[in-house]
């Protein structure tokens, strides 16, 4: 029997103990011995079924030998980066969904893992139930992977569907993804891209191997997307997704980011609506792989996680493919990446001509929306200096 | 330096043996060591990059101890079958993309790479470079598969994509597959389903943890498509897919078979097309994910392999979650699963609906296509048993 414990009982937390419970004899006919929830750390007691498992003392977990597997779900920074320190040190392996404490500390935590001679796993931390990373570092192990990009936040593709299907506002969407219970109170993290954005920098630190700093890369959301340039869009053959996307540049260069972008409607990405979330790897063997799935929701986050506490205790330690450099040099400023754009000026065909030269005109109705050639982000931003931009998007592909 | 070597030097030897030159640098960051390429094992010697490292008698790979992992690309059962049984004894790690081998022998092998040690590992036989069965095995360990359903073959995944785009009829597009290379001289085995059908076995092996019998399951390919219910099928919002299907039955029950479907165009499997596979996984926490990518071709194919070899080296040997008991008990008729059916029948609206009731009409042009209720496979062949049927599909969802 092997005994582990869970840092926070929210959404997550709850999950785990969940799966451990629900799914005992498949975890057991695959790990080889049952699984045992013993302990919880909270930071309030309270009634229910994990009551006598439940500590306010951390040091109670840290100091009890039978505890090999540590479940992080208390998420932040703070406090879970402390925890995480004292149980890799106490010879613990340790799992989380924690992807703001992976993107900004992960290759720290990773290296005091593999000191301690244990892992830190992270598998749910991006795409939540769907397999992304262990896929991308392990299957794809003999590929030079290019490029990553993808649905990376629930949310804000949900607000976006909900803006396409039904002509809703943005303000409109994310009251009904609150009320819904897909969007919290305070939707900053997914609206205005940060949540995609610290996966985004997972994906690239592991793709790429060397650490990219989430502070470096430009985040823009979807609370400034207008309804005008849903519909040009959605009329010109184009749906209007939240990407991450991260590029291998020349040398060691590499480059990430959040935008919306305008995506053909027979590209994969483009149907994949609501919730659900999707990333396409392209390494130089395979070509592009897409994993789609449900990104959030406490069963799917959960199972992955309890399925990276299995893989702690069957694992080798020397996995060497999980981990990167420390060093952020290299990062370069996504405006150096070639694109089409599409712009919606308060202006005449002519001045966008006479900005762009050559465009495809999608609407001229009172302001102008129309897509350029290929250009990069820095002549985009350039050419446009005399026009007045009302917005502006890559194209992908 | 590891040494590694070949045995066959068709499409999937030879592009192992470019992954391994071209993707050098990277293999060696995540494996901490380099990757070489020491013996082939073929035929007939031919000229070419790899003449030196040539043989045509396997006991030189088989007593060569510097020869950690073995890649089988013989394909087909009786010599690939020999010389892994061979390798395994050896302690030799084996890696295959071999469906065939897999699908009948695979349970045997296991068994006997786990007495000797070793790994035997295959992703690249589902699904090509798309990273399906680790996924499956490892990142949804703690969820109970209760169902795997995708597009396995991407030879007729061709075909049906020109005969929906262009309205080639099927000999047409078969004939247009070969001359793209895309589809062999002798066809039968992606056409018929027999592909398809092995790969379905494999994913129900790891899925329900026992044997299936490919002699058991029922495979039916595309040969006998009709244009006209590509035509019919398109006109109601459908696509039709060649599927392979495993379904968790109750108690260790559980069924598989191959067999065109039509699909509702907003699933994601409708718009998976030309020679691209996808795979759809049910698990009980994480809901339906899904894995799409390129299913064939050298260098995805081959990149699986190359990281099952990186894999070998690097886990350890106890994975427990590899594996299946040789158990073939509780193989159902697939007959037992409810669905609704498409039918074609010589005859009119009356006699469709003297037979199954409440019917959906799709086409009444000569013939009458329609649709049934929710209903068993064996329920929709009784029924219909005094109707004379020009075609009949299940309806996927």
């Amino acid at each position: 029997m092997i005994q582990i414990a869970i840092l926070g009982l929210g959404t997550v937390g709850t999950g785990v103990a969940k799966v451990v419970a629900e799914n005992a004899s498949q975890i057991e006919r695959k790990l080889g011995e049952s699984l045992q929830l013993k302990t919880v750390l909270v930071r309030h007691f309270k009634d229910g079924p994990y009551r006598q498992l439940m500590t306010d003392d951390f040091s109670r977990i840290e100091e009890d030998d039978a505890v090999r597997v540590v479940v992080e779900t208390i998420g932040g920074v703070e406090a879970a980066y402390e925890y995480t320190k004292r149980a890799l040190n106490a010879g613990k392996h340790v799992v989380t969904a924690n992807k703001q404490l992976v993107a900004e500390k992960g290759c720290e935590l990773l290296a005091l893992a593999k000191k301690r001679g244990v892992n830190y796993l992270f598998e749910a931390s991006v795409g939540g139930g769907i397999p992304v990373l262990h896929p991308l570092t392990q299957c794809m192990a003999a590929n030079r992977i290019d490029e990553i990009y993808g649905i990376l936040n629930g949310t804000s593709n949900y607000i976006l569907t909900r803006m396409v299907r039904s002509g809703a506002f943005f303000t409109d969407a994310l009251r009904e993804a609150q009320t819904r219970g897909y969007a919290e109170a305070d939707p900053t993290a997914d609206v205005d891209g940060i949540d995609a954005g610290r996966k985004i920098c997972i994906l690239a630190d592991l793709a790429f191997g060397r650490q990219v700093d989430p502070a470096e890369v430009p985040m823009e959301g979807i609370r400034h997307l207008s309804l005008r340039d849903v519909r040009i869009a959605q009329r010109a053959g184009y749906r209007i997704k939240l990407l991450g996307r991260a590029v291998r540049l020349p040398g060691s260069g590499r480059t990430a980011y959040v935008a919306p972008h305008l995506i053909p409607e027979e590209h994969p990405l483009a149907n994949v609506e609501d919730v659900f979330n999707a990333v396409v790897v392209r390494g130089n063997a395979t070509g592009e792989v897409m994993f789609y799935g449900r990104g959030a929701g406490e069963m799917p986050t959960a199972s992955a996680c309890v399925a990276d506490v299995m893989e702690c205790l069957q694992a080798s330690p020397r996995r060497e493919e999980i981990g990167w450099e420390p060093d952020v040099q290299g990062f370069e400023d996504p405006r150096a990446l070639r694109s089409r754009y599409y712009f919606r000026i308060e202006g005449s065909l002519t001045d966008a001509a006479s900005a762009f030269g050559q465009v495809e005109v999608l609407s001229e109705d009172g302001e102008t929306a129309f897509l350029t050639e290929t250009l990069s982000g820095r002549e985009a931003e350039e050419r446009a200096g005399s026009l007045q931009v009302l917005s502006r998007m890559r194209v992908l592909g």
